[in-house]
């Protein structure tokens, strides 16, 4: 955060020499942050280990085995979570609250352009950009990598266990690597957006998102080639000498899942392509048809992110499977490893996503500070498409967060499970639905994600409206903004947001949290009574992966229709359909409006939502048995 | 359909005469087709049972066993499930394109009032009420009736069997025997709705939603009765004397359930109450906050539900299992059908259900009638206040039709694990997601149901935008339309909306079809080439679980956004925040748009596909071993 707002200065003033300039800069402030990110989580998940591993005497005699120390670093992730949980959801209804407020007002009663410094709500707005965007989606990630790395390890170091491995150390540490690998690989893809100072006259607005695009062919082909040194290197074991090739492939899997999500968000939610325009054209038939035409599309486009997913899930659970290694009974033990490997795969570019998505709101603000600062028309030209690449790029890293968040459910998933086995001295091996209360329980987990967007959802609205009254009292009581004699109040504005934001964020929150708790103790003591052991334990299994089936099917709706809503205003905005002003613009405007909370407030709070609760039933575990 | 349309003219006469008399006959008009879709649903079944029964000669040596009947007639239930999609999908896609288009241009641009014999879509969304609500709806329940007598036949010829009961008749047929009884109580009900049509004159406004709330409760009692009573007759075995009476408190369970179904659709959509009245107040800050605050109202509506079916299902299953029915190893066996029983005391006054909701549309064009035959006003303020009671009873029998669903697509879930199992020689007891492939199969069944809702709205979409282009064109052509001077060519719009809604039905329900096939048949050969024995079928029945759980819940949210659109708009029309005509009031009419191809095409469409993916896999099993 820190740095994105020093960031946002540095862009606006560069914006005035050139375009590229002013893309590097973005580029370079949002890969710095990016850096910084994945860099914390990798080294905070490396330093509690190896403290752990000091500090317990691990393999020497009579002290814990190597093996079970993984299990040790569920609360690291369970805290990032819950920090991530809360940046994400209160971070959105501030950033949102304040958007959609500052806009109602300002845009469509009074008829002043975004970013106004008339209008007493766009500081907040501004605010909120760092808020939200930077702040919340970083802690998204981290929590994203922390997680994934830990479960990994569980699952790498249970599997070196089973099959007798002798030195299942490469197991554990293979994710740690993986991720170091990501942070010089992203940083050479980022790097590789030069500023060319002096050709920039030729052609001076290039389009940001070819070069953008080039940075992440550079940067996926690299994690190729370390992925596969990386499995080499750690995962070669005499027992299967050609097991590293499969889990190779996995991660290849994983980088081509992580590719597709963002080629297929992309297409849903860029301009550029027939959904966005179709939903532009159904504008110029009215608001509702255009709400209708952009709900159809978020619905829609939710088919082939799940295609892609399936497909991946099963490749590399088929590819781990078949790596030869075996347990005593020689059973194949691979599959979870292998699904495993693929979401390292998949988030072995993380940190140039990363980049990716905090430049959209580094540019968006710019062009903030461009606007109230009065500068040239031309200034303001080059971060508008600078914001609209960014737009784009948010879509698309969601795309790509919510497919990471699926993988590594399902690896938390398998842990728990593995837990509860091993804290019951039970075999717990199976979550039947056909059993009533535990289809009940995959009933109630479903109903957890559409709970939690209706109230992120309202949370916003809410907020909104407190905003709305405030800005339409300031222009009452003070007449001279609009002819800038009188400076609007900014401080209430941001004030309600703040206070707003965080009391919102309880109602959600606790549900989060509380419900899964109370879902397992109810099931519990009624498995007790009748008879069923770990019943609770098998409950909250079953609302686990419910949720998190609905949770990437409802994140996936709220992202593109969101992102679709605000690009289909974008390209009316170049001119299409009658351009600014029409009635088709002012319909596109309601869409924008509808989806703002939808894509930046409950749709990424769905993805933290889904790894928090897979992480609150592993911390929680013991209290269901 | 042929009653409703006779009963439209006859109502709009009597509304003329006296308030009490038309909602009289609107009553008796919905109450006759209900009547005869439930007494056809009922005696379909019968004949076709006693047919087989003569025919295969069943009970003499050699031959079938009376317990192995009810599996032949899930052909029967297959077929109505089949007709259900199309006439609700096509049906659905047909009456709101007419109406969005016609409201679109009629209401919002030429600022004429509903069903104004100028538009010339008027007569297309008059014909559309017929074939959607009246037509569809009544497809939907006599499907929801036929497959739930049908898998609640074989539950009890299965666990009859299991427990070698000696005359399992009486379980076999029990359903038939609860539905009989439905026809008679809520006839009962039906006709305790009288025309006073001496005392009329005092009170000409009565409020008709007391009165069919005071029929409703008749209903209610009688059905506690004779269900108790039928449980007695033909549930009383020797081997558990007491079972008989856990089974009327499973039918109790479904009433109470049916009732608090209602209950709660009733505050959600009814604009006495406080959602409604936010949703409306929301309207005052514009089209956006509008759309915001009916999507997460319809998302916040789904928890009661959920909570309320979750309490029926474990406590119906729970009763059923301590019933003290037990099969030759001891194991108590009578949960499944405790569920089944619920089911039908659900269903048990679904006749005075369907009533309610056919007398919404009766009402609705009784209203349109007046309108265009030019009544003086208070004629037209009888039949809306029938028509806004109309809107509400639609919402709760909405509620009603997903609940039922719910139970319903439960018991055939057993019913397809029990034919797989009876086919195969294997024993297929449980459905494990934690197997990757079964998990996969959960998230494509879920990935369905959005996929299927998005298709089903934008077809409303996209058919409303050719209706609007339509009737924009005439009235640019014919400039005589709007003073009455030349006619509108309402055929061209009938013909628009036919062609397209059959057209458009093609894509969502060849999706609803095919699907479950292609998936069992792809995972059929999977199982076969990674050697996991029926893994073709297991995929299925995850798939089949997940759609169901998040078809309830999208059903629910959309049933419910959309009714409580509708209402805050009529609210607003009784002159709060402003009435007609004020910005509000637009904001609120954008709302109804959109809940228009919510609640009356994607929402009771996903209710048909639930049992049809039930019905269809049930029949299909055999091509996924």
């Amino acid at each position: 955060m820190w740095v994105s707002v020093r960031a946002n200065v540095r862009v606006s003033s560069a914006a005035r020499r050139s375009a590229r300039e002013a893309l590097q800069i973005a580029v370079r402030a949002g890969g710095f942050s990016a850096i910084v990110v994945v860099g914390m989580a990798v080294f905070g998940v490396a330093l509690l280990y190896a403290t752990f591993y000091v500090w317990l005497g691990v393999d020497s005699p009579d002290s814990m085995k190597v093996t079970d120390l993984p299990l040790l670093l569920v609360g690291y992730g369970f805290g990032a979570s819950f920090v991530a949980l809360f940046a994400q959801l209160g971070g959105g209804i501030y950033t949102k609250a304040a958007d959609v407020g500052a806009d109602l007002v300002g845009k469509v009663e009074q008829g002043i352009p975004e970013d106004d410094p008339r209008n007493p709500a766009v500081i907040a707005d501004l605010v909120g950009d760092n808020v939200g965007d930077c702040a919340a989606r970083g802690a998204d990630l981290f929590e994203s990598i922390a997680a994934e790395i830990i479960s990994a390890m569980i699952l790498g170091a249970t599997m070196a266990q089973r099959c007798k491995i002798e030195d299942p150390s490469g197991f554990i540490l293979f994710p740690l690597v993986v991720h170091s690998f990501d942070l010089v690989v992203s940083s050479v893809g980022i790097l590789s957006i030069r500023g060319t100072r002096d050709s920039g006259l030729i052609s001076p607005i290039e389009d940001p998102m070819a070069i953008m695009q080039k940075g992440y062919s550079i940067t996926i082909l690299l994690a190729v080639l370390t992925f596969g040194g990386s499995t080499r290197w750690l995962l070669y074991t005499e027992q299967a000498p050609t097991a590293w090739f499969n889990f190779a492939l996995c991660g290849l899997v994983g980088i081509i899942t992580a590719y597709a999500f963002v080629w297929i968000s992309k297409y849903y939610t860029d301009y550029k392509h027939e959904p966005v325009r179709l939903l532009a054209l159904s504008s110029s038939t009215g608001h509702g048809t255009n709400i209708i035409a952009g709900v159809s599309l978020g619905m829609e486009a939710t088919a082939l992110p799940v295609l892609v997913i399936s497909i991946a899930i099963i490749s590399a659970f088929w590819l781990g499977r078949t790596c030869g290694l075996v347990d005593e009974l020689g059973n194949p033990t691979g599959g979870l490893f292998g699904t495993a490997v693929a979401t390292m795969g998949m988030l072995s570019t993380a940190a140039y996503v990363l980049t990716m998505d905090m430049f959209g709101p580094i540019a968006d603000n710019a062009g903030g500070i461009v606007e109230m600062s009065q500068q040239p028309e031309s200034v303001r030209e080059i971060t508008d498409i600078l914001d609209a690449v960014g737009n784009t790029t948010k879509a698309t890293t969601k795309g790509f967060a919510i497919g990471s968040a699926a993988l590594a459910s399902f690896l938390l998933f398998s842990a728990y499970m593995d837990e509860v086995a091993a804290f019951a001295q039970l075999p717990f091996k199976e979550v039947d639905i056909a059993i009533p209360e535990v289809f009940v329980g995959g009933l109630l987990g479903s109903m957890l994600i559409f709970l939690f967007s209706g109230w992120a959802c309202s949370a916003v609205g809410r907020t909104a409206q407190e905003v709305v009254t405030e800005v339409r009292r300031q222009f009452i009581e003070r007449p001279g903004i609009m002819d800038y004699k009188e400076k609007p109040d900014y401080g209430r504005c941001v004030a309600i947001v703040a206070s707003a934001s965080l009391r919102e964020m309880i109602k959600p929150g606790a549900l989060a949290i509380l419900s899964p708790m109370a879902v397992g103790i109810i099931f519990r003591i009624l498995g007790h009574a009748t008879g069923q052991p770990l019943l609770g334990a098998k409950v909250v299994a079953s609302m686990l992966m419910f949720a998190t089936v609905t949770g990437i099917l409802m994140a996936l709706f709220l992202n593109t229709s969101g992102g679709a809503w605000d690009n289909a205003k974008k390209y009316i905005e170049t001119g299409a359909l009658g351009g600014k002003g029409s009635e088709a613009h002012k319909a596109a405007i309601t869409g924008d409006t509808v989806g703002d909370p939808f894509k930046d407030t409950a749709g990424p709070s769905i993805h933290v939502l889904i790894k928090m609760l897979a992480t609150i039933t592993l911390v929680m575990a013991p209290i269901f048995l």
